[in-house]
């Protein structure tokens, strides 16, 4: 039986998907030299519909890692000379966190309880950060940060390289990629495609960075640091043989949402949420995880709920994948993803099957 | 018209793989967790054909990164303090070398001209020196460096920690992984996978070294250090969610070439190198690139001819996509790379379209 994954990732793939992978295959795409016209065609192509769809200013890069993991670790190595600050409310702000002290560097962290999401009025950062990590969708708690509220906190700090972890809800979030400095995200959630590539959006405040620190302080990496990843950028390439496979299927699929149109995506996800986070409020035995309406995530859903297992084992033989809660969750909470491949019919027999109980 | 590619990587898919990728979309591999008992079994089962096909010991990791260039700069950061020695004779070999400068490190190069291999008997290692890096395979020259040249060298300097690039060359050289640290592969080239994997054969000797430099001198990276990738082996997780996909379809390659006996592999690859070696030999107007007859690559074959690009449109108007040469060699040279991949059918009808000119 062919299942239906609302996990936050590896998640559900997008309807076309597969199709996608087919068509690379009667191509020969994973074949193709990655210095051939070929392929420099299939990296502007992936680059302009990324570009159209998350509003990329013509002057920001899109570079290609094989994971968020990696960005996190190349962003800190390229971008800070000793101090980062970190809004902390899950597993996965706190692990970036914890790449800066593995790093030799010096994080300062802002923490909130599971659970819990930050305003931009209660956020003061120290005048030695250089970068901000903000994270749009921390998916172990189902919290989100709005953009208002990122965009507020670098027209305050405007000095500071602000950054945003978008990895489980891009390309929900209306973020302003002209304002922020670098966003980013891995392909294995809202975009529905299998795990093995992220995507970094990257401005050149950040290379000057790259290049000062390189200079003046210490090795910034390798193939994919900064200068090296940007300046193979500029002609469509990647320093080593990259995930041309991924990068094509990732093309087409954000070319797919293009077509459904950026709107469309945003408020159907908006729908959705609506539906569950109704049915979370409405019945007996559930409740939203996240109190605060402003920061309920519209792409992760978080519920409270008594005994997740017998819930979870009885979604899975309606064929319906639910995720667990993360760490501590795990004994007291589900998480239920709503990106773009599940449809509004899905979520609603999903729905059906949480509401009639064990 | 579907095209024989005997490029060096990206390279002609085996032929089963299209099969694996659709058969991991109908088992829905691209959707299921990375936390999952499935994947740790997934990941098990490639690593029990992978150490069956390579005669990987009991004590050795199989790790998984994103490609060899990764695994470049996770192997200085994680096993040199400060000298490393390089066998260089072409551009990877170079690029490796290159890296070890870029991360401040202090590499040692022993430098031969390209086209070129090295003896066992002609390379001294200086008492300083921690890691020798030699690659079985130099990808750019087709030059081929002898196990028993290898395993000589880690006999006579024991207490170096030796590796081995088998980038484009694993599984062909029978290689004694009890004997040498470690080795590694990237599964676009003789392995006929689409590029996006690479594999790192690791032996404690290299982890122990790594938590000691941890532990004294510096960082060793964050989700891929050693230390970390280990741990999460011992339990066949990753740090980050991977490219379970291509994990998955590694394994099926692996279990298809036990099937088939690495024997079988290496004899079929000596005969179909024989042929293209012969050819290349009896033929006006072309001759093996390497002149040494030792140091002959059984898997990139590299000829030296007057003008390689009609050569080049000729074979591909026959539908057989063949490599230029690498860097300067591109104006006099073709890379014909012999990998499982390719039939001696396929090899047979190549030579005929190049014998019978332009």
């Amino acid at each position: 039986m062919r299942s239906t994954y609302f996990t936050p990732g590896p998640a559900e793939l997008y309807p076309s998907v597969e199709r996608h992978f087919r068509e690379a295959f009667e191509q020969q795409i994973g074949s193709i030299s990655h210095r051939s016209q070929r392929f420099r065609d299939l990296y502007q192509f992936a680059d302009a519909q990324l570009r159209q769809l998350l509003q990329v200013p013509d002057y920001s890069a899109i570079l290609f890692t094989s994971s968020a993991n990696e960005i996190w670790e190349r962003l800190l190595m390229n971008t800070v000379e000793e101090v980062s600050f970190h809004l902390v409310n899950g597993a996965f702000s706190e692990k970036l966190r914890d790449f800066s002290t593995q790093l030799g560097l010096r994080p300062i962290t802002f923490q909130k309880p599971l659970g819990e999401g930050f305003f931009e009025q209660e956020i003061q950062l120290p005048a030695e950060v250089e970068l901000l990590a903000c994270t749009a969708n921390e998916t172990a708690t189902g919290v989100q940060m709005r953009p208002e509220d990122i965009h507020a906190l670098k027209r305050r700090y405007p000095q500071t390289l602000v950054t945003v972890d978008m990895v489980s809800s891009a390309p929900y979030p209306d973020l302003d990629l002209s304002l922020v400095d670098s966003a980013y995200f891995s392909v294995q959630k809202s975009f529905g495609m299998p795990a093995g590539l992220g995507v970094w959006i990257v401005s050149p405040t950040l290379l000057e960075k790259s290049k000062k620190i390189q200079a003046q302080t210490r090795s910034v990496g390798t193939y994919h640091s900064l200068p090296v990843l940007w300046k193979n950028y500029e002609k469509f390439e990647t320093p080593e043989t990259p995930n041309v496979l991924f990068i094509y299927v990732l093309g087409k699929v954000a070319e797919d949402m293009n077509r459904l149109g950026i709107k469309t995506i945003r408020q159907e996800t908006e729908q959705k949420a609506k539906m569950l986070y109704d049915f979370l409020e409405e019945t007996e035995g559930f409740a939203p995880a996240v109190k605060e309406i402003a920061h309920r995530s519209q792409t992760v859903v978080v519920a409270d709920v008594p005994a997740p297992a017998p819930l979870l084992e009885k979604a899975k033989k309606q064929g319906l994948i639910i995720g667990s809660g993360y760490g501590a969750g795990k004994a007291s909470q589900l998480r239920i993803a709503n990106f773009p491949a599940v449809s509004q019919a899905q979520v609603a027999q999903l729905i059906e099957v949480l509401r009639t109980g064990i």
